[in-house]
């Protein structure tokens, strides 16, 4: 039996209950050493197995192999889809046909990272990864012209990595294009975790920006606006 | 001090420790008669007050009110922000600024009926509600247009009520522009609750299909497909 969880954001209070109680059930909890560390501070009494960053097929594969004779979790930071374990882990479950899957659902970075600034995501919102390593720039620049021109809300994972400096400066230019530099936007780093920061900024201040890979961006619909600080997207629209 | 507290998709393990401890911590939860039942069911040694579907704006200036002199939670199903009530409390909060205002995290029935259908949500994807009760039907049929374009997963949240049966079909109309009939699609009912449903079906049938106020729906993209009997969204493009 295999458990895909997601864990949220990494403190023990961002975890659902369901989450929790499949970590119990686990005789093994499998996933990468940042999250399985964060799982470890909670369960401290489990027997752990972690891969490093770009083992996911090892890691996936290592865990439906566990998973023939015992129950195992395969954690994830977040939700287990998003960007997640879980496709994979379904993907390469053709190999292990007597194996039952269970998706666990977590709250992911758009939702906790949401609340800390307010309520970006009141209304209709896209979730595009800056990240090219698995799919074609121009798939993401299309993306992003899109959400951009239908006027969602967006929000940005994966905005920026040593080798990608400038995704976000592009990707702010794109929305610049169907926005004004005034739309508010914020981030959020380290959701739920230690030195958590955040930030509402303007477009135009966004663009100009330097984040890291372990922010989350949001970039305000034409109706954002700042209420006490928060970033706010009302429900409705005036004009209806 | 008012917490807008996500419950997830109604049972107690979807629920977050945060959530719990939010209501925990309240003297009095308020909300929408449905999800007030739900919380009761947990918490029955809780003060409550609720209010019908409608009226939301009198059900947070009420929250509101009461969290002038103690600790109140607004509750609110999935993630408090999306269509959900974080957004109009911090609209509200401008007359009453005295008090603090904390969102709670849930888990959207995105990820909760996802995780039921396998992994539709692997990648990039946008939610959009076919509710036009406050939103233009020229803007839906825009951000369908769009999310269809650029071959994002969409997830449908109200597909439909009693004044609006064709809006699902319509939806798909627009999709099946951009998307062939053979599309992955799937969707849930009574997500986490008793008589909870799921089925795996092309576009091409859930054109065809009538679904209820109960039901999230989700497109897949032009990769999605059904492994096992579940919908899975690959992380990667084979192209790449």
């Amino acid at each position: 039996m295999l458990y895909v969880v997601g864990i949220g954001a990494g403190s023990r209070e961002g975890m659902t209950i369901a989450a929790q109680q499949a970590i119990e059930r686990s005789a093994l909890i499998v996933g990468y050493t940042k999250y399985v560390e964060l799982v470890r501070a909670v369960f401290p009494e489990k027997e752990f197995a972690s891969t490093g960053m770009k083992q996911e097929r090892e890691r996936v594969e290592f865990a439906l192999r566990e998973a023939a004779d015992k129950v195992v979790s395969l954690v994830c930071s977040g939700d287990p889809q998003l960007y997640g374990m879980a496709g994979l882990a379904f993907e390469l479950s053709v190999n292990y046909p007597d194996t039952e899957i269970e998706v666990v659902a977590g709250v992911s970075a758009a939702f906790s990272g949401g609340a800390v600034l307010g309520s970006p995501l009141t209304h209709d919102f896209a979730v595009i990864s800056l990240s090219d390593l698995l799919t074609p720039m121009d798939k993401i620049r299309k993306r992003l012209e899109c959400a951009a021109d239908c006027d969602m809300t967006i929000v940005l994972y994966n905005p920026s990595s040593k080798n990608r400096a400038d995704y976000l400066r592009n990707a702010c230019d794109i929305a610049l294009k169907y926005r004004s530099g005034d739309t508010v936007c914020g981030y959020v780093r380290n959701i739920g975790r230690d030195g958590q920061e955040s930030r509402v900024l303007t477009l135009a201040e966004l663009r100009d920006t330097q984040v890291d890979m372990f922010t989350t961006v949001f970039i305000g619909n034409s109706e954002t606006k700042v209420i006490g600080g928060k970033m706010v997207t009302p429900r409705g629209y005036g004009n209806v």
